[in-house]
């Protein structure tokens, strides 16, 4: 079930299956005889590290781990600051390798510091979290927060592997697990009919976290955000859609607070937002509508919005770091699993959030 | 009298000339219409900013000045951080651009910045010492300094235009001039024996920077570096030709306190050892070891080390970034104008030592 990621100069396999921390060969062949840091937070410490410790232990020539606050909040450069400090305290020199285990959090500053130690060493990616591995998990995008903006510094930094253990995913809240499929739902809405059509069918096994179901559903999203991301790596045009409610998620998630809403939460009430614009701008079927919100819903995600006037909209649609000067621009879709990018006008853009926000409720 | 760069995806040019700060057609090009930010330190913008900021006025949309505080000892995160406050302070997009305008210390900051500022934006060199003309101006190499060691956390980002205007040469202080020479010695010595006798034919003109003398050299040492690192952009082997000198250098840099020699005066000094090495196992030819010896002390450098113990100077070295665990690797020349690359019998390495320290000064 593996999925080989061709970007850039760099190729690199996403090892998708059961029991991967226990067997990956990919892992066991990476570690040899090197110098290795896992990166973890203290919320996934407790729950997956001493095992993969012992694995590594057999395997490394020399084994340390960084354990990071776990949180959005921690996600700066004083955070980074020990994981420095502890390679350069055993001498590590640029053949080593990170290894980031946790939820994106984890994965953005675990890459972003092989990215940067000694002008860059390797570093793999073993995903906690669903989102994690559907989404950091293709891109090569690491970085850090800065007071004044999320994901302010970082490079592009492609990993060595990604490996997805789908029992990790079965300590991860339901609400985690929900927002992380709201990723998965915008790969089917924005590229793959057919996609949509079997999250449709096998939600109730999703929501189990059955590995047999999630299995192809990671493999294709991956597949559809590398062919995405493989035509646009430094983000110039097409790699756009992937931002499909984003435009709206992102307002929300800064009009309630970061962290009130999960960003996956965020998405899923933004991508109903933006279906409602393509249907008055693009002309999807208020029937392809109805089926989005649907499984949206049934997938334990929010289809409303707050409730907030226009004018708090474009405020907050106004400072989204991905706008440019002026209106921003939307993802929107002519039909279900096609995507396009751009202004829209600004009526169809205001009956829209007033009929969604309109008697709103999460 | 320009210079194309070839290097990975991206080529830039090398602008060598007199007065480009008021008239290079290239730094024109590159600021009309943007957010800009020059970046220099309290030493050069007494002398050289204000010129600059208003011809950068006259083009950009908006234009910023950070001055960092001068010297090696700034060289770290917390005077990064001025640079990226004040950019999200005035929302300076990827499209932005940053001028670094002084040495080697603004320059590897300002492109360290750039490259980690959301993800990688363009810089342009500014250089102006000599050092920062031949060495830093290639290669691409950018970064901070860490407690535990120098360049120890950076990226490679290549500049989109160095723009070399001898004139700033003229407020140069003498000795830095002078160990700006020791890498332009270095660049004949490793790679072109005629480059070397030009050099020697010219050094009462370079000593008194004649801009018409200065050209040639900055151009040829520049393509001598961008040739080497066209070969080896991410420093696998060739790439280790340019550490001639260094292997010694750097333990006396160490050894004396950083600051106490200039990098290019311990770097004279270590090439002269290294030439001494040369001798003993590659054959280079003692009239080719004086000649060597001669032009370095023509240039106002020292060609003796400190008087060190053997024990010292392994114990120095062999904290050397660039030496791999056991001994170190020196580059030697087994004629002027070629390197190779290797370790040596510890005893020739010995009675180098014990000849280039006896009697040692400065």
């Amino acid at each position: 079930m593996n999925l080989e990621v061709t970007l850039g100069e760099r190729a690199y396999p996403i090892e998708i299956g059961v029991d991967l921390l226990a067997a990956s060969s990919i892992l066991s062949a990476a570690v040899s005889g090197r110098q290795v840091l896992l990166v973890t937070d203290s919320n996934v410490a407790a729950l997956h590290a001493q095992s993969l410790e012992r694995r590594l232990d057999a395997l490394a020539a020399r084994r340390l781990t960084v354990v990071l606050p776990a949180g959005e909040a921690n996600k700066n450069w004083p955070t980074l600051e020990p994981i420095f400090n502890a390679m350069l305290a055993a001498r590590f020199d640029r053949s080593c390798l990170l290894i980031a285990l946790g939820g994106g959090v984890v994965g953005d500053m675990t890459g972003f510091a092989a990215a940067i130690y000694q002008r860059g060493v390797d570093f793999i990616q073993i995903p906690t979290t669903l989102l994690a591995m559907v989404d950091s998990s293709v891109g090569g995008k690491t970085g850090i927060n800065h007071p004044a903006g999320k994901n302010m510094l970082g490079a592009f930094h492609q990993p060595r592997a990604v490996i997805a253990d789908l029992q990790l995913l079965a300590t991860l809240p339901r609400r985690e697990l929900a927002a992380g499929m709201a990723e998965v739902i915008k790969h089917g809405a924005i590229a793959d009919c057919d996609y949509l059509a079997a999250i449709e069918r096998d939600l109730e096994r999703l929501r189990r976290c059955d590995p047999s179901a999630m299995a192809p559903i990671v493999r294709r999203s991956c597949a559809i955000k590398a062919q995405v991301v493989a035509a646009d790596e430094r983000e110039g045009g097409l790699r756009a859609i992937l931002n499909f409610g984003h435009t709206f998620g992102h307002a929300i998630e800064a009009g309630m607070g970061y962290g009130a809403w999960l960003h996956g939460e965020a998405v899923a009430a933004g991508m109903v937002m933006a279906a409602d614009l393509s249907c008055r701008v693009d002309g999807l079927g208020r029937d392809e509508f109805d089926r989005l919100c649907q499984l949206i819903a049934a997938a334990d995600l929010p289809v409303k919005p707050p409730e907030w006037s226009l004018e708090r909209w474009l405020e907050l649609m106004s400072t989204d770091k991905k706008a440019q000067l002026g209106t921003p621009k939307f993802v929107r879709l002519p039909r279900l699993g096609a995507a396009v990018v751009g202004r829209v006008p600004p009526a169809s853009l205001a009956q829209t959030i007033a009929v969604s926000s309109a008697g709103a409720q999460r």
